[in-house]
């Protein structure tokens, strides 16, 4: 049987599954035997327990998942939270009892108040559950321990529960509820296992039933053939292999380059994208110097960061985005008013334009940092080993949102002010595919962020499950933009690329290249794939790809005539 | 001195201004010297007291003042709430300290949940103040009282504010708050009330201070002179007169029919659309019937009120959208899952395709309705005085927020099987202009929303402030969208009308036509001055202006480029 759900990723996982254990029962109502004052000392002591217990978790998984644990202690030393169980023992609950309906409180209020609370509100539950395990005197519900590698099957994934996966252990996750922007999926997203959110049936799965969990097709395969296994370890092979091809440039089959590029969130991944063949940075994004902090980062701090990474990729190109934080990642000293719809406020160029220290500090970092770069060149290049004598770092500087030519001249002369090079604009808004043309006048380059183009071409929240189906860079209507956006960029004689997700499909890397792409860039670990599959066609078979593309009524009917018109090529 | 802000509505008002009293002074957090029990009784009863009192004001506003206020009648007697007060009582607090603490409490949690939570914020803190002044016996805050009209100057309304504004009395309102999202904003717009809102300095105007509130133009003029004084009357009176002009179908000035539709929200509107020289019905929206409601309503509710609507347009065309739901209105029975960006979420067509029988009734009611308009035709339009013998309604069903050819074939299909003779799509969702060539395969006709479709080109939430720059829909971009969908209309052989506030803007709407657009609707109000400026243009002029338009890089530039030209072929 074949199980079908939302994938994470792109990989495959074959293994045995093991079921999280069963939740807790609930506290019944009855009335309390035990004095009000120790239940309340056992209680607290309990909510004490918990919230170190959260807090140390938080300390041990670090990153993105430390601040969910770190917001899950806060919610079990809760003042209100703890005044509201006293209140309830006051009225005659058991211990148990109390901190059930308390959470359960405050957990329907959250709810009710719809927006961001639908994630809050499991976070909340998993507190209480914590809460009542310790109380009770049983392990809190957690991951279950096994010798051999495995599959996990669960209801949902609690933060604590992900945090703490051993990756030696775990292969894959499968689990019942959640969409693409559950903690489940985020999660296994920033820890690359491979995982399949939102299957119907996954609780019937029998401890020890061997999968196959293919995340880019969204199944498990509950019953998989002797060859269905092989098959599913061969394609874990030929990703490993390929990995390992040699590191040529990336280009057509009749020569035409199409440089690869990385997309890279600090300059940590520097080596791991050098190691892929990356022909630079195609994205180098720069809001981790603004998370966490409680007012913009200095020039100085900045320049250190910035420096540090491009001398990592002397001899190559660096496209640099400026801060893109906006309601959605808010920012305390940039735009933190409520927005009912984040993705279509304040955000990007708009927020910056709105706080121009902020971008002027930026920039001049970035500039800065070129010219320590750049001047010193042979020796910053000897010390190092970043490239010959003489060779230099191309920084690019974008920014992201830009609506039109009023955003482009206002941010490329901004830039060209403070001593950047090369300004561009990443095109997500459509207005920005609409006028191109004008774009072109002000902008030294585009480069196309597929993800939100087709979010707001589709108006389609790309982290919404239920329109998932209009989620997918293969519609026509977008790739009728990334045409307009390639022509804009061949009559002005400048270059378009593109560094979605798009550009790391890699059948669909040929057509953008067919609609007038001139580089892709992506996740490291999706290069060797899209190179390999570039090497298959010409600029001739590309473009022919991108016609049949551009004519189809939905994406999967463009998906459907690309496969079968390349495959043909192919043979041919 | 001349005062900026955002304007709601387009219309002019003159006179002096007044303003609300002084807000209430914090209660100060002193030692009670009450007894626990007594300030407990007193607090309940002034709860009760201002919740019956809320619950009272709503049933004598109605409508959509009434949800608002009897929201805020729950949350004075929220069971929460009351204990919180009670456990700050314990605490030694006096009655309006402990109010204040446990509503500032809920406020600040609402406040730090982001999102829907600015406007509820604002309306707990109206229930704080009113149950505070019913505990010192002072007045509750609210509207000031005077023998002659005013226009009310205010820091921000409640709603329990403007749900009782006395329109004989309030001739416009100016608030130093508030965005074009804000309850004063809403109410304003839907009591067709001249505001202003988000003006800063407007706390600085002194009382009986003669001021000219422009909401077209955004502006308070605090030092008119004489001359803007009658300027502004003469503007006042000749809105009046237009309404009062003689009531001939929209046409240019070369014949070319160009019908002007009415956009309505229930059938209570066709009288008030008829007197204005409505054609027809544009967009009738069919929300009111599921509003409010537990359950859709059934083929027999709908169908009476279909039938309603319908006679009073016999020998007219009527356009209805099927049901526009989502997460930003959203109905317990089609879609009440939170959703972060509910503006990109499981709405319009999307949710009905959820939920289908909900589409399968409401076109099985509207297929009957004609039916029984028209079937008996000579008889109903003797009865109902709509037209001579044998006319019938020409009715027209469209989906909203389709994205695609596949929403298209899907609902035309459907909307066919059941009975509808005439099928089509909404044009919102930036995709379906650049696929309207396919969507035109199934769609008999599009009609144009340009309230969305400049929301998701330039992606700015049509509703926040601080995005309202971007929501032009003289943006080139969008009518460069337009343009596409004119086009492929023509070449298709199909109309394209437009049912935005675009349609509503005198001289857009000459641009509109010449883009290829061949029918408006709008508010009845705006009917007059729109009939006024098409019959100013031929075709080849209204082409002329549209050209400039799409060549110009920005909404601003479009629209005085295009006022310039107008002015030259007037003159000429």
């Amino acid at each position: 049987m074949v199980l079908n759900g939302v994938g994470v990723g792109r990989s495959v996982a074959v293994g045995p599954t093991l079921r999280m254990p069963e939740p807790l029962s609930e506290p019944v109502d009855e009335v309390a035997t035990e004095p009000q004052q120790e239940a309340f000392a056992r209680v607290q002591a309990a909510l004490t327990a918990v919230s170190e217990d959260l807090s140390a978790r938080g300390e041990k998984a670090g990153g993105q998942a430390q601040d969910v644990l770190n917001a899950q202690a806060l919610m079990a030393a809760d003042p209100t939270i703890v005044e509201d169980i006293e209140a309830r023992l006051g009225d005659g609950k058991t211990g148990e009892r109390a901190v059930f309906e308390a959470y359960a409180g405050f957990r329907d209020l959250l709810v009710q108040m719809g927006g961001y609370m639908a994630e809050r509100a499991t976070d909340l539950d998993d507190v209480s559950r914590r809460v009542i395990a310790q109380l009770r005197g049983v392990p809190a519900p957690g991951i279950p321990e096994s010798d051999a590698p495995f599959i996990l099957v669960a209801h949902d994934l609690a933060p604590a529960d992900t945090a703490l996966l051993d990756l030696g252990k775990v292969m894959g996750l499968i689990t019942r509820e959640g969409g693409p922007t559950s903690h489940t999926a985020i999660l296994a997203r920033s820890k690359s296992i491979p995982a399949i959110v939102g299957v119907e049936g996954a609780e019937n799965l029998a401890d020890g039933t061997l999968v196959v969990l293919d995340a880019a097709a969204g199944t498990v395969d509950t019953s998989p053939s002797e060859a269905d296994v092989l098959d599913a370890r061969q394609r874990i092979a030929e990703r490993a292999a390929l990995a390992a091809a040699p590191l040529t440039p990336g280009a057509l089959a009749d020569g035409t380059p199409v440089p690869l590029l990385a997309n890279l969130g600090s300059a940590d991944g520097a080596a791991e994208a050098l190691a892929a063949g990356a022909e630079g940075v195609g994205l180098f994004r720069t809001e981790f110097l603004f998370l966490d902090a409680s007012a913009a980062p200095t020039v100085e701090e900045q320049y250190v960061e910035y420096e540090r990474m491009l001398r990592a990729f002397v001899g190559k190109k660096v496209v640099v985005r400026v801060l893109d934080a906006g309601a959605d990642k808010p920012l305390s000293f940039l735009n933190d008013a409520p927005e009912e719809n984040p993705a279509l406020g304040l955000r990007g160029i708009r927020a910056l334009r709105a706080s121009e220290q902020i971008l002027i500090d930026q920039l001049t970092a970035l500039a800065r940092a070129e010219e320590a770069v750049n001047g010193a060149g042979v020796l910053g290049a000897g010390r190092h080993g970043g490239g010959g004598a003489g060779e230099r770092v191309d920084l690019w500087v974008m920014a992201p949102m830009v609506a039109d030519a009023d955003d482009s001249e206002y941010f490329t002369t901004v830039a060209r002010e403070l001593g950047i090079q090369v300004a561009g604009v990443m095109a997500e808004v459509p207005s920005s595919a609409l006028v191109a043309d004008q774009i072109f006048e002000t902008a030294d380059f585009v480069s196309i962020g597929t993800n939100d183009l087709t979010q707001y071409t589709l108006a389609a929240d790309r982290l919404l499950g239920s329109v998932a189906n209009l989620q997918d860079p293969w519609h026509p209507a977008v790739l009728r933009l990334v045409g307009m956006l390639g022509r804009a960029g061949r009559d002005a004689g400048k270059p378009v690329g593109v560094c979605g997700e798009a550009a790391a499909d890699p059948l669909l890397a040929v057509v953008l290249v067919g609609l007038g792409v001139t580089s892709l860039s992506m996740t490291p670990a999706a290069i060797a794939d899209v190179r390999a599959e570039l090497a298959r066609h010409t600029t001739v078979e590309a473009e022919a790809l991108a016609r049949a593309a551009l004519k189809a009524t939905s994406a999967s009917r463009a998906r459907t005539a690309v496969s079968r018109l390349a495959a043909a090529n192919a043979v041919g």
